[in-house]
C-alpha cells in the first residue's frame, strides 16, 4: 500500500474579479486514477483545481483555484506521499497584474501581460527523496515523445504520460507511458478508467513494489 | 405566448489549441429563465456557451464557444424571436492571434494582445424591430447601477438586469432591474429560479402583454 498524491483538473489565473486564464481540463483522468490507485489498495489524496465532478469518496480531497495554490497544498503534502501523479492541467501562464476591478471596455486593444506558473511537478522534483516517484503528463500537439521526454528529465519524473487535445473533457484517452530511457513502456486506448487502469499497474510494477525491493536490499 | 431568446453560459476565446479565457458563469440563471419562460406559456430558444448543466428539455438548444459563434447563432434566431434575454457572459476579448500548437513556455514574459469581441446583445440592439424587446444582465463590481443604465442605453435595452461577481457559478442571485428611465422597477434576491420568476413576470407585464396591446391599439 502506497500513499498517492494525485493532481487533477485545471487551475484558474484571473485577470480580474471575473475572467480568467483555464483550459477545459475537467478532472476525469483524475478521478479514474484515484478510482484505480484506490482499487488496487492505495490510499490516495487529490489536489484538484474547480471541475464538475465527484472524486471517489475513499479519497482526500483538497480543492484549490490558482497554480500558486496547487503548488502550495502539494508542497504540504507531498513529503508524507510515496509518490505523486501529476494529470492535473495548471495554468502555466498568469497575468503580471490583477485588477481589482472588472476591466472596462474601451474599444482599443490592450496587452495582457503574462508569466509563467511555477510548475507544480517540476517543483516537486527538486524536492523529492530517493524513495519518493514522480509520473507527470504531457500533453502534445507537436514534437509529442520528443517534448514529453524532455519534460520527464526537466521534471525529475520516473514516468511521462503523453497525450494530445483529444483527451481533455473527454470519455476517453490514448496514452503513451515513456521512461527516463525513452522506452514507451505502455501504449493504451480506452475510456479514461482503462487507462488508469493500465497507468496504475505499471506504477505498482515499476514504481512501488520496485522500491519496496529496493529497501529491502 | 411569446417566442424568447435566451443566452446563457460563458463563452471562451482560445489563445492555442489548449488555452483560453473564459469566466465562471455556469448557465444557471440562463437555465432558470428558461424554465420561468416556458412555465409561463412561452416558446424557448437557449444559445449556450460549453456549461455543465441540462437546460429544459422543452428548450431548443444552440451550442456555441466563442462569443462570434454566439454573435451568429443570435443573428440568425433573433429576428424570428420576440425578444432576447442575454443572460450569457460572453467573453468580451479575444487573443488577436490564435496559435495553431501549443504556445511554449520559454521562461520568459510574453504580451498578450487581445481586441474587444463584438457585443451580442448591442448587436441585436442595432437590428431590432419596434416589436421586439431586449433585457441584458450587467455585471458590475463598481459603480453598478450607473454602469448597468449605461450599457441598458447603450445596448438599446428595455430593462437590463443588474448582479454582482457572487451571482457567478451560484445558487443564489441578488438583482436589481432598471428600466430605460433609470428606475429600478424589481429589486429581488432568493435562488435563480425565483429570481427568474420575477424577471419573467416583469417581462409577461411590461413587454409582451404591453407589446400586444400596442398591437391592438
Amino acid at each position: 500500500m502506497a500513499k498517492i498524491l494525485i493532481t487533477s483538473g485545471p487551475t484558474r489565473q484571473y485577470l480580474d474579479p471575473v475572467r480568467f486564464l483555464t483550459n477545459a481540463s475537467s478532472g476525469q483522468m483524475g478521478a479514474a486514477l484515484a478510482q484505480a490507485a484506490l482499487a488496487s489498495g492505495h490510499a490516495v489524496t487529490i489536489v484538484t483545481g474547480p471541475v464538475h465532478l465527484d472524486y471517489p469518496s475513499a479519497a482526500t480531497v483538497v480543492h484549490v483555484v490558482t497554480t500558486q495554490e496547487m503548488l502550495e497544498a502539494c508542497y504540504r503534502l507531498f513529503p508524507d506521499c510515496d509518490g505523486l501523479i501529476g494529470a492535473a492541467a495548471p495554468c502555466d501562464y498568469r497575468p503580471t497584474n490583477v485588477a481589482a476591478t472588472k476591466i472596462k471596455k474601451t474599444g482599443e486593444p490592450f496587452n495582457l501581460e503574462l508569466v509563467e506558473t511555477d510548475d507544480v511537478v517540476a517543483s516537486m522534483g527538486r524536492i523529492k527523496t530517493p524513495h519518493q516517484w514522480l509520473v507527470g503528463f504531457a500533453l502534445e500537439t507537436d514534437d509529442a515523445r520528443y517534448r514529453a521526454l524532455t519534460k520527464l528529465q526537466q521534471k525529475c519524473c520516473e514516468l511521462v504520460v503523453l497525450n494530445g487535445p483529444s483527451a481533455i473533457d473527454s470519455k476517453d484517452n490514448a496514452v503513451e507511458v515513456i521512461n527516463s530511457q525513452g522506452d514507451v513502456v505502455l501504449s493504451h486506448s480506452g475510456t479514461k478508467l482503462e487507462v488508469a487502469q493500465h497507468i496504475i499497474k505499471l506504477v505498482d510494477a515499476q514504481l512501488i513494489l520496485g522500491n519496496q525491493a529496493n529497501l529491502l536490499r
